[in-house]
């Protein structure tokens, strides 16, 4: 099976990301790049980590380009994909890596977004229970984003389990790739390295919503959520450090005996042993999630964390998932579970 | 008035970092320098960043080497402070660095270091309600612990002003240097840089009943803390990511308020202008703290962030201000609130 | 045709590159994996990178662990792969990642490493003119440091092409997985972050008479070697930057043409294009080498630069191209041009 | 003596380091702030660390905002300065961190800045012979730059000395400050952690003809360079490895000879002892410079090596040393040998 693919957004780290990944995927065959701002440059200028690539030139985002191709991968600006996504027609798999598809409340996407809502679309995170199903044939998937990729998968368990009070407290780090390609005084290099630093801070940032959908949907009731993500010096990674007053009655057996049977057949998530925690490096490239979870008895607070790769299983590599189960393919082809470390 | 000093565990970090405090200090003249395992080394060879000492030969750590000191700095491993300190006499202010006679509660104590509490000094922290009045003329000086010098500052002005609930959520991250200078495999650079990841998890780690101990004084009742380190890929730096459930009637502007009464006469804590948050990068190297406060409205939360330099402010900083108290001199001799960046 | 493997050293950074690569390797099955002073422990604990080893068990490195294989992969300290290999007999693949066996000269071995010296194995540089002959079907390959890789492929040819005078002056900066997963004080992360530092300054370091070895035997006369090494604050990573003199008559067009013509068919050398620079990012984690070359006419010098990844190409990958090479494979199975970045 | 001192360019990298010294300065009391496209924000916004002054409003870089001053430090884009110092009249002391009047060859200048050169003034490199007696009482000083400082202090003793052969080839490896502010993609967070890369290869760098003017002025004869820079994953810092031909009859004695001779009354200079090598890290945020040199006797070199902080000895504390001759203040007034490590 050879299924053709294009990228529009091939310039930003996830559009790059995504080649990355479908260069190693079997069963793709990488068709036209696009790239607004920098078409007509080569992507060995812009993305010089993508050898086999380096020769092809970037092409306008225009629905002659993409046209003729089964699966389009869109890495655009939010608010720009519904427009492109409707000029391909039915039968193409569109992978929304942007933020346009992702919320069901409309009301929620213009308070945070400041637009019209596009729509919504099947959500791209396979380890939800429902999802899969909801992907399987379908030609539209939303990727999640990357912060509420870590979240959910660190805290699902506890909510579907009944294991979770209803408001979580989530601080999380993210690598610099995760604000993007774009350069801005705060993310030189000089910049991030040796610094940590908050922003969004206080309920503002726009992953807030689709965190507060996903746990809410699992437990059942509306879960509130005090997220403060923090920009750390490093590439990729995102850890994130959650918690939740316990139910009563929770143990750290019953914790743990969740979070066993929410995973224990997960192709990409890996809960690891007692006494070892998640490590940014250890998923670095990797689809891999490392997941771990205590009980504090002195607080009665459930502390789950996850570590992913933002770009990987946080973006590209959620998206690559998602595609496999959509076309019916293996849901793991192509994609590692091996990080890239030291 | 030149006040002579020792420095024993001068081969450590916050040793060096006394040192590089000192040399600055325009009172102190450096006595004798001691480290077990290193004496007879120079320090060039040690610590090659402190030029001006660079001939100066470390010696044992004894009550001869220790003698004739004003002041003595304790930089050494838990429960070896105590006995030092006992031979060095009643008239010398001993200034420990470590952990040993930092919490009041002997049980507290035993639980989270397995040995016999040696007892409590004066605490090193100014801006605390009536620190400073212990510290005037105090020949004993118990320096507080990175993380709850950090965490303390971050939220302590709302409990002293009765606008947070009991249970504080703590993340914190921090600087690799706060884990010591001897070899281990997991803080190898190969190892750390480019990875976040939690460790002490669930509330084992001992700074933890120190933050208790801090915030229960000055909320007047017992505040629960449940507290996450992460270690971060910078050599120095602490981001202290604080939440708590405010109180009834909690607006912005009285959260803010408190805030600025709190810190409106403190020479190193910085409360930000709203809208900027702290970094690491902007205090590194410097006494200075860095602190913001939010109340996020949709989960009815404090969000309290600060930012210090673990070595300085959060050791070897704090020390040195509480010794100009101590002494009788201007507190913020010798240190300095500008930050080395970028 | 499944390839049975086992390696010695399975706990270090060379062991676990390795085992990275294995694991995407279709032919190859992972076999036994020994690692002395960690034996009894999970990879997990060892190598959490290394997600679906986790469970695997180290063992001892003893004759019976690692009969019963077709390749044996030693990344043992040096000294140590001549008793193991002798045990191993004629018809098993020994790769040995250490230097025992690179060099031809024994009394460069004696000056350098003041031990006897081992012998000397078809050497694991598949681009060096005459190295593929020698590997095929070889039953034992010296996999080349990872300093000479990079420093050769930069170099040799204009040393073939006898653009270059006898004389070439290195620099080369690498990242701290070099310097091996032993923790030792200057390779903690507080040290080596934020800092650029020489060593083995002067001539005195191991690879130095590997890289005279190289260059020699193309140029087919005595090279000398002027290299420094540095160690940079990233975990990966070669970025050697070397000139020499060039020789008369020399011109830009004669020196592009006479890379061009060396790596025309290469499948992991990438010549860049001209007015783009090597850079360690862009080959992170995978067997590619970017290069380049420019003549500085002000001064006469020909200055080639090249990056690697220094487990990849410059251990593991190499040894895995070489491994290739011997069993009659396609040279580039398993192996990844395409780095991870950013 | 009061000095006020008013700062062009209080934006960036080098005018805030020079801040950051200024304020640290008995002397010197901080006037007039500018910086044209910031003009009106506060320096809290645009440079956080330098907590004192986080309240003061850039203004325009005019001659009225200038005028009053007895110093004035210039960090200007090339090109700009001249305008502004003929407007400051004769009397104020102009220092230009800028490029505009290093080079004493108009041709050079041309060649490497495409404009018309603009004079020549004092040299600020007090270490270099017969430097301090033009700064004194100068009203006009040309700060070096960065590269230019390491590399000579690195090398000219070898030339004083006639050591060295009439070519040098540096390799030098420079933290991402030297790059500057302004964003630009190859500059950010994501790009430089974890990448070493060269830049200006093959005698382009325009630092070029600076070194062959220095190191040509003491060797009393033209000394040509090979320049490579590199771009390094640390924020501050400049490695340079130097290494030229040695001339007949030197020996490792002479050598150390000549270094000591040269640096044995600097108050900057560290001339470490043997065995121990340059560390950027050791000098972070200090006006130190650590130098080491080696004979290679096997390929009859020196090899030279030195450690600066780009920003500080590199630029402002450079800036601030060459000022203090002028003005005849004690050199080391307000700067620190003392670096901030780890």
């Amino acid at each position: 099976m050879a299924v053709r693919v294009a990228v529009a957004g091939a310039s930003g780290y996830a559009g790059g990301e995504a080649l990355r990944l479908l260069l190693a995927h079997p069963e793709a065959e990488i068709g036209a790049l696009t790239g607004n701002s920098n078409a007509g440059q080569t992507l060995g200028a812009l993305q010089p980590h993508l050898l086999p690539l380096a020769d092809r030139v970037l092409e306008e985002t225009t629905p002659e380009v993409l046209a003729g191709h089964d699966v389009v991968f869109l890495a655009l600006p939010h608010g720009q994909s519904a427009a492109v996504a409707e000029q391909l027609g039915p039968d193409v798999l569109v992978i929304d890596m942007g933020a346009d598809f992702r919320l069901k409340d409309a009301a929620d996407w213009e308070t945070f977004y400041g637009s019209p809502h596009a729509g919504t679309w099947p959500y791209g995170l396979p380890e939800l229970p429902g999802a899969r199903a909801a992907l399987e044939g379908s030609k539209r998937i939303a990727v999640p984003g990357c912060y509420p990729t870590a979240v959910t998968l660190a805290l699902f368990p506890a909510y579907a389990a009944g294991l979770a009070a209803d408001e979580a407290v989530i601080v999380a780090a993210s690598g610099t790739s995760g604000a993007g390609k774009a350069p801005k005084p705060h993310l030189l290099g000089s910049e991030v390295m040796g610094s940590m630093t908050p922003y969004g801070v206080g309920g503002g940032h726009r992953h807030t919503p689709e965190m507060i959908q996903n746990l809410s949907a699992v437990a059942g009731k509306r879960v509130a959520v005090s997220f403060t993500p923090t920009l750390a010096p490093m590439p990729r990674g995102i850890l994130a450090t959650c918690s939740a007053k316990a139910a009563e009655g929770v143990t750290a057996e019953s914790l743990r005996a969740a979070y066993e049977k929410a995973y224990v057949d997960e192709p990409f998530v890996h809960l690891l042993p007692e006494g070892r925690w998640p490590a940014t490096a250890s998923v670095y490239g990797s689809n891999a999630v490392q997941v771990q979870v205590a009980y504090d008895e002195a607080v009665g607070r459930v502390i789950a964390i996850s570590a992913i790769d933002n770009l990987t299983k946080g973006t590209a590599g959620g998206a690559v998932q998602s595609m496999n189960i959509a076309l019916g393919l293996d849901e793991t082809t192509g994609l590692s579970t091996i990080g890239v470390a030291p």
